[in-house]
């Protein structure tokens, strides 16, 4: 792999997705398999994080870094996939994310802009910070999933 | 969301893989179901930059900015869930994968190098430079997917 940095800008995704939907509306069941695959990826960089951020994992500041940047970009992916027409799909999505949807979609910006927040002092080194953050972090996740996500 | 631009920092991401690892070694069925996650996604931000650099589609720089963006973060999310462990769970993944590791590692090498650079052009908004690169991509996904996936 490129042992180069790159350096990656994100941002806007709110904004893009309705060019991007406007352009190509992925059927309802891919929505929703693309939705659960940043899910999943979520889980997979936060839970190190998590870790170390909560003292049960020795820290590791160049893990958290990557995994903050790689949380930032996946943070913006799920969204589009709950669209209207995945209602029907099977999910342990709840009814109450299309039929409260300014308060999902509130959440939802919440989250993005905590995790923007923790990638911030992760890549600076800042493991005070990481700590201090990760706890809002982790109230958006739970937020979400509390109203919106079935047991 | 938040509306201010991120700048994110990735890479290096095969030297903290090894560390990660030595860290917590997911259960092989979780391997493969992140490892799987990574390329639903890798698929959903590839397709509109495919279609736009090939002129199927209106080109649009600040998607295909935005998309390669994710997909150089993606394109760094699957190998670690190619271990050796996941050999017998149920994937397309050809024995092969494990069996010529050193080309399977060489070839998702050069497809992470490839998006990098196609990520430095399109955030240049550089739109030849975009339809230029994106066949070095394509032809770094397609390596992989002829030699170590089931059709």
């Amino acid at each position: 792999m490129n042992r180069f940095m790159t350096v990656a800008v994100a941002g806007a995704a709110l904004a893009l997705g309705v060019a991007t939907e406007a352009m190509a509306q992925a059927k309802p069941d891919v929505l929703v398999k693309q939705r659960q695959a940043a899910m999943t990826l979520i889980g997979k960089y936060w839970g190190p994080v998590a870790g170390m951020a909560s003292g049960k994992v020795p820290y590791n500041a160049d893990i958290v870094a990557r995994n903050a940047t790689y949380l930032e970009n996946l943070s913006q992916m799920p969204w589009d996939g709950f669209h209207e027409s995945t209602k029907g799909e099977k999910s342990r999505t709840l009814p109450e994310a299309y039929s409260q949807k300014a308060k999902f979609d509130e959440i939802a910006e919440r989250m993005q802009a905590e995790i923007a927040k923790l990638g911030v002092v992760a890549r600076a080194k800042n493991e005070a910070g990481v700590k201090q953050q990760f706890g809002a972090v982790g109230k958006t996740c739970g937020a979400c999933h509390d109203g919106f996500r079935a047991k």
